[in-house]
């Protein structure tokens, strides 16, 4: 049985590499393709290399447009998912890439945000403890941040564990310029952008702060006070994710490489890399897959956890389409790519 | 039925890219992956991008690692296949991505390999007049060379149809550096090639130039001359070839278009796109797509081709693949990546 | 004696190198740094680099503020210096970096920019045949284009030797991401530039084309007819220029060196490499200079000229303070950079 | 007076941005030019982006060559220098661009360095406090490294105001390439760089933490902790170094702005930014800048600084020129350039 599938907000980075994914899964069938300003335009036009679906034509993104697919992607400004979801079928899986459903605590939302909380939806990183459970059935599910799977899943293996204390967790990022979106804006000019780097967003004011803290909170079993600054690179793909946390006291640092191997033993989309080999995000552009690497550092009693995810695939459409594909008990890894494009 | 397939300089970036496809090809079972210097490694560590075969390890090249498989891929340095080639069993397909077995002509290949020719294999550009026909059953194919391959698509339609004069083509190309190869060399050092271009094998002295006029004075029925300049791009993948010829007189140049999308229509690979966008190196990074425009250019009474490839793999391992599909009746797409990976 | 200086479309790329450039130079002081939709802001937000005039607020660009100055520099969209140059004193040396006074056929400027002549200036590049003595006491002087710039300088040599064709040139340029301005737009965002390449205005339809066939007619002192293909580089400084054009029959391909050499013997800013030495962008980044080198393609019986220049430095605001320096007599060198910044 | 100088190591990237920034020093002779296994060259096939001494060539780097300069720049790999050093005139300034001479503790030395400590000379970064006095007649001085530069700058004055927490501080660091060095070797190749990201040296095993710690605690009056971890960005110049330290309890967060910038107050290379505004590293690349931006983050009580510095400039050579005039008596300028290169 085929699936049918209708994407959303198809002209934007997000929507693309949905659209690419989709487009070699074999059990779904890409009905609507929709966008706002562009509706009307060939995807060809627009995203030029999807060249099995060039001759496509955007349609407008309505509720009409949306209904009567199975699943329906939402990549999308924030704000505008909650309403269109609320007029699509309970038994349409919709799917939200955008901020809306992510976080659980109203308060939080309304201060990054600044609007009214939608509500919180099953969270789409099923690698996280007790997630790919509530992930199957689900109807409606929100996708994580880029930054957020990242740090998640760099540092929850060790809270989890009771090896990490809660309070002061600090967090570098770097950011290929993809995460920041396809509106043409001066300081993302290529001329402004090439051969240099650039923090933004510092001092706890970047909207996925609150993301990472709600679920390393989670996994710590407590509050986690997160201090995270993310940077923006000069690649188009990927993000490098530098993630530090202090040791309890009483922990063999020599244990803490067993927490992080046996959380993600079973997992198809993460890897722990052997002993002296460090991560790099070339290794995971194009693919799903989230690649670390930990150390203990003496001179501050911290672990050092360095992990790369490619911020458009498993930051945003992989693990959307691998939400998908748990929520509706298929393979979890059909339409997934496998392997990351180097060099 | 399973096809066992061999894959020998495993290390390089051409036989990274064939591992790549392969491993995502549903016919295909991969065997012996060999190497020279890094015999013994595992596969995870020169390839960290392969995740589902990083603990494979590396073989020795030799006769009796490769033998014993339906298809045996070459990546070495040029001299090394046909030795190897000899040995196998000729009911083995062997297809050489090396320069060994492209050219036709043992003069040329004398003058800028130095050299003796080691023989003349069908031309795995299937795009070619008559070259598809040729590799149906074939058991020894060439990959082409990286820069023909974007010129060769570019320009033969032209000459094919008769409307260009054979003795002035001037091209000029872009490549990523991965077109380089691995070797460490100062001159492609990050730090010398980020944020800047240079030519090199200028004058008519890069080892594609007899291989280019070859294929084009083929499709013209007489010699053609061309001068060809590669340069150097700060990218890792993509070939960007700017083509141009001088138009036969009482050619109308309205009629250019018409001959190049009649000579791709019902190719799978080859897109011409509709007036007015042109090509870029990221519409077919990660696909074995060549994608071009033309425009005549009145100033210089010249069709001015752009032509786009992924020098790895419409260029390498994709061009290797579908050659391998042609030459064992399969499906000609199977295992190749249909979308470009972008931004 | 300083001489006062006002800079226009100082928020812009050109105006920001003019300044870099005028903030070391000896004889200079500078007055008004003036913009149109950021006057009122400090040039510290938008030209962070310029460290030393951080706290320089920028002045409307009107008559007003740019008179009562020894020199005025214009760097401003096409269409609007004539008007401002009318108007300031004939005595004021104003340098036009814009297009308007660049091309001495109306009837050439009517079909590439669609509006009415402003008149021809002295031409920036004293580099060519007659042009230095041109430019000693002028008091308006339009800058070359940065294409024009390489591209004059790879060819010139030859046809004021009489060595070349004047038939069929052909030229291909590859230039860096700052030649197409500051404004905002989706296809120069970083996403889209970062590693890859791109052509843009094919088939002799970029308004450079006859600002180059302009200058090289005037070395040959017959029509010169050209076919020149620009391309986006993922770089965001510098031009690399392949320029080719035919030998006339006759000459001894062994005598073209010698020509370029003695054409350029007693230049500053000029060098020819050395043979068996290729250009590359990366040497002229920050500077002032154009550096080449050519080699004969016995292929097609051209000579390929490869010459590189920053196109913001040399190819702009470089060459707007070298012809500065000789229409008012001073050093030519003075306040320009004499060497690359590399790496 | 002219001052002569000698300069070991010019094959390198580091000797190259000496003898850049010396061609343009208004009080410096450019004697002996050395290098190993380049003695011989041409330097303007070493470093053709110094167009005024193409045509000088290498010396062999003996204490026979370097001896008779006023000043002599070692930029050799570490351990080479204080067997020349030793062997020149006590009275000669040297300069030591490599790592012998910056650790006080000979333990910490020998730990990271594995060899005998060569004792400790004057710290080459004048804006520490009491650094610039020690500087003053110095005949012996040690350049420091380029990512304890950016990481001093950024938190000295939080220590020196005795505002932080000496226990936990967390720094990461970007890179370009060129700190790497010009040595070939497969990680550093264009291919693996382009486009991506990646760490090393992590869990406090890179040489720079203990120098790190070393300025930080003299700065504290205390012990200071640091974990440190450095990454590797495309690009080829520059340093972003997100620095972060515990705040103390008591201080008012509102407080920590004055305290950074009076410690620059005076400072002619070091910029504090206005407030809203932040650094990148296209601001200092090419100029002797460091640029810094702090923001209190409540989410951990820390401080965030980020600081961008040039590393071949202001992190080498611009340093090592800054602190020869210091040491000369010199107008403390002098040679080093004001502004950046951007875009």
């Amino acid at each position: 049985m085929t699936i049918s599938v209708a994407v959303s907000g198809a002209s934007g980075y997000a929507g693309g590499e949905v659209l690419r994914l989709l487009a070699g899964h074999p059990e779904v069938s890409i009905g609507a393709i929709t966008a706002h300003s562009n509706a009307g335009s060939r995807l060809g036009e627009l995203q030029p290399h999807l060249h099995s679906l060039a001759d496509r034509v955007l349609a407008d993104t309505t509720v009409e447009t949306l209904a009567g697919h199975d699943v329906v992607f939402l990549a999308l400004p924030h704000g505008a998912s909650a309403g269109i979801a609320a007029q699509l079928d309970p038994g349409t899986l919709v799917i939200d890439a955008g901020a809306d459903h992510r976080l659980e605590d109203p308060l939080a939302w309304e201060k990054f945000y600044g609007s009214e909380h939608a509500g919180t939806w099953p969270y789409g990183l099923p690698e996280l403890p007790g997630h790919r459970e509530r992930l199957k059935g689900a109807r409606r599910i929100a996708v994580p941040g880029c930054y957020p799977t990242s740090s998640l899943l760099a540092l929850t293996p060790g809270f989890s564990a009771g090896l990490l204390e809660p309070e002061d967790v600090v967090i570098v990022s770097a950011s290929g310029t993809s995460g920041a979106g396809k509106a043409a804006k001066p300081h993302l000019l290529g001329s402004e952008v090439l051969g240099g780097m650039s923090p933004y967003g510092v001092g706890g004011s970047h909207r996925h702060t609150p993301e990472i803290e709600q679920g390393l909170s989670a996994a710590a079993g407590e509050s986690v006070a997160v201090s995270f600054t993310p940077t923006l690179a000069p690649m188009a793909r990927g993000i490098l994710t530098t993630a530090t946390a202090k040791v309890r006291p009483g922990v063999d640092p020599a244990d803490l490489r067993a927490a992080w191997e046996s959380a993600y033993a079973s997992e198809h989309f993460v890897r722990v890399l052997p002993e002296g080999q460090w991560p790099a995000t070339k290794m995971v552009v194009g693919s799903n897959y989230a690649v670390m690497q930990l150390a203990y550092d003496p001179h501050a009693n911290r672990v050092i956890v360095s992990c790369v995810i490619d911020n458009l695939n498993k930051g945003t459409a992989g693990g959307a389409v691998q939400s998908m594909n748990i929520a509706l008990g298929l393979d979890e890894t059909a339409g997934l790519t496998q392997q990351g494009v180097a060099p």
